[in-house]
C-alpha cells in the first residue's frame, strides 16, 4: 500500500520551509520530520499538525521521529547541516560555501547512513551545501540506486536567472525559459544560448521589449545572479523560500511522475568529458524513478569554459573536504 | 471597492466549463452567469452555488442574471453562440468553422451591445468561434478601449502543440516552450523556429531524446495539431476542457496583473504588414489592462507563408460573414 | 509501486465533470477513462490531456481504455448509466429516480463485473442513480471487501442543506455543520438535531442572525432541499457540478487517508434496526481503506420516522428493480 | 482600480511565514513587506520574488518599502514586535505573554501611526502578542473604522482544540466544529457546549468513537490546549506555522467576502456585559468589510466563569501596559 509519504531531514531555516510548503502541496498523506535536535523536530511537526485544523488544509499526518520513518517514504528531502552564513568581516561580500564543506560532509554521511538502514527505494533530494559535493558523496558512497539521489542544484539559480530577465523586461518569469548550469553557487553560469523570452532568443529580446537595465553579455548576467543570491543572504541572513519551493517542485514531479525537465545536480557519467569524478547541474528529466535522463545540452565557447571553471571549483571543494583547506600551503 | 468579479456569457458546453474552472480558481469573489436561456443560466449558477458548501471550496457568490452584472465585473468571458459541430456526412472529416460565421456574428454583436451598455472597463475574453472574426467585430465596432478585448486564439492550439512534442519525447508538456500563430482553426501554424524542449531548439531535440513518432517537418506538425483538434471533436462531439482552461489562465493573468506572454487573438496594428484589417493570434503580454503588447516575432519563410494563408482564410471568413457564403460564384 | 491512479467509469454529464475536477486536484498521476462509447472516452481523455499543456496544470497521464485500467487503480468513480431526466409532461415537477432503476441495475452489474475482473483493492465510489440501490448491488453481489464500495449518497444533498442555511443567514456555508441522511433523492431528510451554524444549534440561530426566509421546521427545510435539486435539474437539464465535486472530495479523503466524516451510502449492518437489507447514507469516516466506520447518530422522533420512510422508499425501488414497476396492480 | 494587495508588517518568525503563505495563496497580485530592519524586509521580499520564477507560482509583485505601501492595500497583517520566548529559567513552564506587553504596545502604536498616515480603508489583521491588548490599542486609539481592525485571536487556539479532538478520536480535524474563546493565551477556554464531532455533541462522542485519551472535562481540555501551545514553543523556540495560516485564512475571507465565521479578537460592545473596556475573541462573521458581526454565543456556567477570568487577565495586562508590572506593590 502506498503512502504518499515525505520525510524531511533537518528543519532549520531551509527544512522548516520545505515542511511548510509540503503541508500545503495537497499531495502528501504523511510527513516525517527528523532533526538532530529532537525537540525542534517535535515542535515543527506539532506546529504544522495544529495548522491542519484550519480551513482548506488537508489532514496530513505529520510527526517527528527517527530514520525508521524513511522505511516507507516515497521522497526524502535532506536539508540538514549548517547553512552558509554572511561573512562577519565583510557582510556585503561573497561568503565561501566551501568553508562549510568538512562539517557538512560529516552530516551527509550520517544522514545517508541513517536513511540507507531503512530504504533504497525512496527518491532522495539534497539541499545541503556545498550542494554538489554533498550530492557526490550521497550518490557514490552508499550504493544507492542510480538516479534516486540528486540535488536541487541550480534549480534556484535558474529561478533567479528567469526572474532577472522578467524584471528587466517587466514580464512574468513563467514566460522566460532558461537555466543556469554547473555548481550551485558562485560559479554557476547562465546558458544564454538556450534561453528565450516568449520564444525569442536572448540576444534578440531587446528588439521587441524595452530593457530596464543592460544585461547584454553573459558575464554581466552571471554577476547579477550571484549578486541576487547574496542580496538575499546578506539581507535576511539566510535563503530558504526559493530553495524550499525548488525541492517541493521536484518532489511533485517525482510523486506524479511528471517527467519535467529541471536542472538538477548529479554525478556526470560521460557528459562533457567527465565520468564519475564530479557532480553538477544540467537539465534532467525527473519522474517517479528520480532522474531518468541527463540532457547534456550543447554549450557555446563561453559556456564551455565556465563549465570547466565550475568543475574545477567543485573538485577543489571536494579535495578540501578530504584534506581540509588548512593543509593548503601558506 | 473592487469585486474580483467574473461574468461568463453563454454556458453551453464551453461556458459551463469556464464557470466550473472559475469556481475552483480561488480568485473570484463573485461570478455572474448570463445565457440566452435564462433557466440554463439559473441552473448552472445554482448547481455551482450548491457545490460551494463542500470542503475546500471558496464561498463564491455565483448567480445568474442579465448584462447589468457586467457593470462591476473585472473580467468577462464570452462563450456564447453555437459550437462547431462534426459534419454529419463526414464525421471524421474537418468541419468548417466558417459555416458558423453568420450566426455567431449576430450573437457577438448582441453580446457586445449588452456588455457595453454597462461597462467599458472590464477585460473581455472571447472564445466564440470563428474566433478571429468574432474578435475583429468585438474589438472594432463598439469603441471598446484598445487591448481590453481579445480572444483565447491559439492558446489552445499551442497547448496541443506542446502536448504533441511532450508525447513524442515522453516528457512534461510544461518543459516545452512554443506556440501556434494565425487563425484559431485549421490554418493555425506552429512557429517551430521559436520552439524549444528544455531549451533545446526544435530541430536538435532528436539528438538528445528518442522520438516515438516522426515530427521532423512543420507540415507534419501542423497536420497533427489540426488532427488532434478534430479527434476530440469527433470523439466527444465538442471540445471544451482545454479552451475553458485557456480562458481562465488568461483571466488569472489579468486579475493578478501577471504580464504573462500568451498567444492571443487581436487586431493587427502594423504587424506583419497588416493594419486594422484582420485579427489573429501572436504572442502578447497580458496583464491588468488586457493586452499590453503584441510581440510580432520574426518568422521564417514557411511560417511567413502560413501566416499569409491564415490571413487570407480569416479575411474570407469575414467577407462570408457580411455577404454569406451562398453568394460565392457557383 | 503506487500510482496515485483514478479510473472514471462513464463520462456523460456527471463523469466528465468528475474527470475535469480530478485533472485539477493535483493529486493524480494517472487517470483512466472508460465509457460504453469508446470514442467519447477517447475524446474526453484527449481534451483533458491537451489541457495539461497549459500553465499551472500537472502532467497527469490521462487516457481511455477498458477495465484493465482498473488493475492498478487506487480509486474508481462510477458515473455510468443514464441520468434522471426532467419529466417531459411536468417539467417543474419531481422526476422519479426509481424509473431509472432497472436500466441502471444492469449497468452497475456490468461495470462491477468489469472492475472485479481486475481488482478488489481499489476504493469504488458510486454516483449512478438511484444511488442507494446501485450501492446495495455493488456492495453485496460481487464479494468486494467491506467498506471498499460506497456511494456519494447524501454528500450533495448535505451541501444543499448547508447552502440553504448559509443563504438564509448570509454566511459562508463552510460555517454550517450538518448533513442529510437516508436516500439520495426526494426522501433524504435533514438531521437538524445535529446541525449548527458557527456552533449554534439550528433552533437557536435565529436569536443571533436575521433570517431572509422562514426555515423553522424540518418539513420546510426538507421541502426546500428537494426543490433546490429539481431547480438545478429543471434549469439546466441535469445536475453534475455538485455531485462531481462530492466524489472528488471523497476520493481525496481516501487517497490522503484523511479520515474525514462525510455522509456516504453503504449497506446497514445493524444500524437503526436494519442488517444487510438496505443501503442508505449516514455519516461515515472515510480513509485509505474506504469506509472505516459508520456513525449511527441518534435521531429525534421526526428524523427516525423520516429514516423509516426513506428505507421503505429504497426497498420499494429495490423490489422494482427485480420485478419491474409494470407488475404493480393496475 | 483594485490591487489584490497585501502588506505584511514585521517579517520575523511569524511574519515571514505569513508572507510565505500569502505568496502561494493565488490571491494576491502585490505584496508589500515592511520591517524595522530594512535589509530583512528587502531580503525576504527578494527571496520570495525569486521563487515566483518556479513552476506553478503566480507572478506576485512582492517588494519591500515603507508605510506608503499601505495606501492601496486591501489587507494589512501586523506581525511586528518580539515574540513570546521560552522562560530561560523554566523552559518547560508557561512563559508569561504579558511581559511583552510594554514593548509591543509601543510597537503597535508606531505601526498603526504608520498605517493610518496612508489608509483607513484596508482591513488590518493583528498577530502581535499579547494579542488582545494590541487589538484594543489599535482599534481604539486611531479612529480606525469599526470592524476594520481585528486580531487572529483564538483562531489558532481553536485549531489546536479541533486537532486535540481529532487526535483523540483518530479523525480529520475538519470534521470537528468548535472554538476557543477569550484571551489568545493561557486563559483561552474551550466552548465545549458548542463543540461537535461529525455533528455529535462533545459529551456524546465517546458513545460512538473510541478515545485514545481521557478528555472528558473542560479543565482537562483547556489544560491540554495550553500545553499544546507550549510544547510547540518549547520545542522549536517559537510558534509560527499555525498562526500565519490563521491570518491568511482570515485575509482570504476578507478578500473574497466569504462571510466565514471565525473566532477573532475585537473590542466588546455590550456583549457579555462589557462595553468598550476589553477586547477578546468570540465567533465573528468576516467579510470584505472586516468583522461584520460578533456572535455572543450563550455560555454555560463554567464557560461564563472562564470568560470572566480571561477578561480579568486581559485587563490586568492592559493595566500593566500603562503602568508597568514593576509598579505593582511589593
Amino acid at each position: 500500500m502506498h503512502k504518499n509519504k515525505l520525510v524531511v531531514v533537518g528543519v532549520g531555516h531551509v527544512g522548516s520551509y520545505v515542511l511548510a510548503d509540503a503541508m500545503k502541496a495537497g499531495l502528501f498523506a504523511e510527513i516525517g520530520v527528523i532533526d538532530i535536535l529532537d525537540n525542534v523536530a517535535f515542535g515543527e511537526a506539532l506546529d504544522q499538525a495544529q495548522a491542519t485544523a484550519l480551513t482548506y488544509m488537508n489532514n496530513v499526518d505529520v510527526r517527528s521521529g527517527g530514520y525508521e520513518q524513511c522505511a516507507d517514504a516515497d521522497v526524502i528531502v535532506i536539508a540538514a547541516g549548517p547553512s552558509v552564513l554572511p561573512d562577519p568581516d565583510d557582510p556585503d561580500g561573497e561568503p565561501d560555501r566551501s568553508l562549510l564543506t568538512k562539517t557538512n560532509c560529516q552530516v551527509i554521511r550520517e544522514v545517508m547512513a541513517g536513511i540507507t538502514r531503512y530504504t533504497q527505494e525512496a527518491i532522495v533530494i539534497l539541499i545541503t551545501n556545498p550542494l554538489d559535493t554533498m550530492v557526490y558523496i550521497a550518490e557514490n558512497e552508499f550504493g544507492y540506486p542510480k538516479g534516486r539521489v540528486f540535488g536541487t542544484g541550480t534549480m534556484l539559480d535558474s529561478a533567479r536567472l528567469r526572474k532577472l530577465l522578467a524584471d528587466t523586461y517587466c514580464i512574468d518569469p513563467k514566460s522566460v525559459t532558461g537555466y543556469m548550469m554547473g555548481e550551485h553557487g558562485s560559479t554557476a553560469f547562465p546558458v544564454l544560448s538556450h534561453l528565450s523570452v516568449g520564444g525569442i532568443p536572448f540576444d534578440q529580446v531587446g528588439a521587441y521589449l524595452e530593457a530596464s537595465a543592460d544585461i547584454n553579455d553573459p558575464d554581466t548576467v552571471k554577476t547579477k545572479i550571484v549578486s541576487a543570491a547574496y542580496q538575499v543572504l546578506n539581507g535576511k541572513g539566510w535563503t530558504n523560500a526559493g530553495v524550499a519551493q525548488s525541492a517541493i517542485t521536484m518532489a511533485k514531479s517525482v510523486l506524479l511522475n511528471e517527467r519535467s525537465i529541471y536542472p538538477a545536480s548529479t554525478t556526470l557519467r560521460g557528459q562533457y568529458g567527465h565520468d564519475g569524478d564530479v557532480a553538477l547541474s544540467m537539465p534532467c528529466i525527473i519522474g517517479r524513478e528520480g532522474i531518468i535522463c541527463q540532457l547534456a545540452v550543447e554549450l557555446n565557447a563561453w559556456e564551455a569554459q565556465k563549465l570547466e571553471e565550475s568543475v574545477a571549483f567543485i573538485k577543489q571543494a571536494m579535495r578540501d573536504a578530504e584534506t581540509g583547506p588548512e593543509h593548503a600551503p601558506a
